[in-house]
């Protein structure tokens, strides 16, 4: 057995060997894939408390499905050479017209019943940013968060001024009603009723997913990087079932919820959304990247495993950088995941790593 | 003259070197104030092309009297050993109060017609943050947004949510037409009237204030430094003259307008709120510090005179790190500031340094 293994690594020694030895032509020739110029997409669909054993075999492919198709429509915009912010917009719009995520369709309630959702993005390039929150009428948040980007002087409208903005822009506009679901407002009834039962309300009944069970999340959100080199970020939620007073999460807040910049790396947020927006969490790992000097992962892992864990905050984050290094790093048991890098590898994860 | 000079040289290195050798019980009998723990406070009333032409003696003096009113007022609660949020509070509110300033009574008004008011605070010892926009009457903005933080589970609360929480805590309400001022309603008679002869709208035009120009800032902010070590930031605003689509600005989000950390800094912004969001302005300060190991001056100097200024941005920032340095940047021909330090040094200032 040991003289099998050592076999083996000479064997790997040999050809390792070969490979350093080869004529960069005859390289080339070979791994051309890597000649390129990088690009590659990451999306989240929410971090929480997801176990495998809530769930049944269908809801999990169900949502593996629903990752593979939205991370694959966003990657398909970089592989013909497609700009970040139209590979974002499109990962992100299969996930709002999706009743498995919490944004567009599918948005949980505010306490009142309704629906109101935040969404932000930017764009690594020139650092231009879209934000959008309380909106109940415009059937894509996200393409709303880019139209007030690119088409406004503002970065962040929000209310019935923001969709009267979106109707002058000519955005698809719906009834309210069009993001309606039962099962979230299900879940409204649970969290009112648990509320009502819960007299040491801890915060922790406001939020009451059958999937995401004991805690407050439910965001989808996308990174990407395309071959000019460009990142871009962005994100978009239902907020949190039961909210009151009109509150605003991270998802629509640059720098806690979204951030993209060329020289460091594209970011998008999903958690308790209060500690993202006291930790500029997303905005933290490109400044820690920028300053310190750390590669991505290392950032990532030093902003969630540490500084937010510390704070008592809990939620993940997907990110890439220019060079096309991916991270998706999360404190909760899991996080909805999918990720295609350069090679065009697609990677889907839903519990912990 | 040379032999002059000499004496007094040697003179001075004799005085030194007796110093350098004084006991220690003697130089804390000649300098107790050094050994007391540093506080400070800073603060501003908007940044903006403000020219020394086109101000009267009499405004100059009313700016001024103000500022020393508010900055002493919060300067009064470190002396007397309270917390820097207090301080902060006590400040701000003097110039919430006053019409002088884009805050409270004499806060620009939107589009419409109405006061749409913002307000941030964020606390350094343990980054709790409380944040409000789009409210129209409630009667105290930064109290509000200290509210927010200290008795709700949210960050960041917006409109009629926003005021009925106020009221559900006991805030004081007042009517709408409380902020109402005859000077800020010519501004946005003007800058309407602009807008319709300047058809070749470049977005300048939409802020109109007879002493900062061609500009749209007005924002009042303080940072506080209490003897407990402890750091505070605020920031309150009417936002930007004829504003519309319920547009949000940096004074009410956390890392743009508003940053505390003890680690670190406090900082308050003041400037084109759009550059300030995308930015980061404030946290990126603090950033600056904690991760390049540089002083609050040079990070202040870095972020607003190089980063903002390269993206087009302008305005200014106050800070205070937990030594009592203080910073007070801007890139605009002025800004309505003023600051005590430990030694009680009271400094107040309008136009460039």
């Amino acid at each position: 057995m040991k003289f099998v293994n050592f076999f083996v690594l000479m064997l790997l020694i040999i050809s390792c060997k070969q490979t350093e030895t080869q004529p960069a032509a005859e390289q080339e020739a070979t791994k051309p894939v890597s000649e390129k110029p990088p690009i590659g997409i990451v999306i989240h669909g929410g971090a929480g408390t997801i176990l495998k054993e809530n769930m049944t075999a269908e809801q999990e492919a169900a949502y593996k499905e629903k990752l593979e198709e939205a991370v694959t429509a966003g990657y398909k915009v970089l592989e013909e050479g497609g700009e970040s912010l139209d590979a974002v917009i499109a990962a992100i719009q299969v996930m709002e017209e999706s009743p498995l995520f919490n944004a567009g369709i599918g948005a949980v309630f505010t306490h009142e019943g309704k629906n109101e959702l935040d969404a932000s993005i930017m764009n690594g390039k020139d650092l231009n940013a879209g934000a959008v929150s309380g909106i109940s009428r415009v059937k894509s948040p996200i393409q709303l968060a880019r139209t007030v980007m690119e088409k406004s002087e503002h970065v962040m409208l929000s209310g019935t001024g923001a969709e009267a903005f979106a109707q002058e822009q000519g955005l698809e506009m719906v009834d309210p009603d069009y993001f309606y679901t039962e099962r979230r407002m299900e879940s409204l009834k649970r969290a009112i009723e648990r509320e009502k039962v819960e007299l040491d309300h801890d915060g922790q009944a406001a939020f009451y997913d059958p999937f995401i069970k004991n805690s407050k999340y439910g965001t989808v959100g996308c990174v990407a990087l395309d071959k000019n080199g460009n990142l871009a970020a962005g994100t978009s939620t239902g907020g949190m079932t039961n909210k009151r007073y009109n509150r605003i999460g991270d998802a629509p807040i640059i720098g806690a919820g979204t951030y993209a910049n060329n020289v460091s790396c594209a970011v998008s947020s999903t958690g308790w959304g209060e500690y993202f927006i006291r930790g500029v969490v997303a905005y933290d790992i490109a400044a820690k990247m920028e300053y310190q000097k750390i590669p991505l992962q290392q950032a990532s892992k030093e902003v969630i495993q540490d500084k937010l864990t510390a704070m008592g905050g809990t939620g993940g984050i997907i990110a890439i950088d220019k060079s096309g290094e991916i991270s998706m790093e999360f404190n909760t048991p899991g996080m909805y995941r999918a990720s295609i890098d350069s090679e065009g590898q697609l990677n889907i994860g839903i519990y912990e790593k």
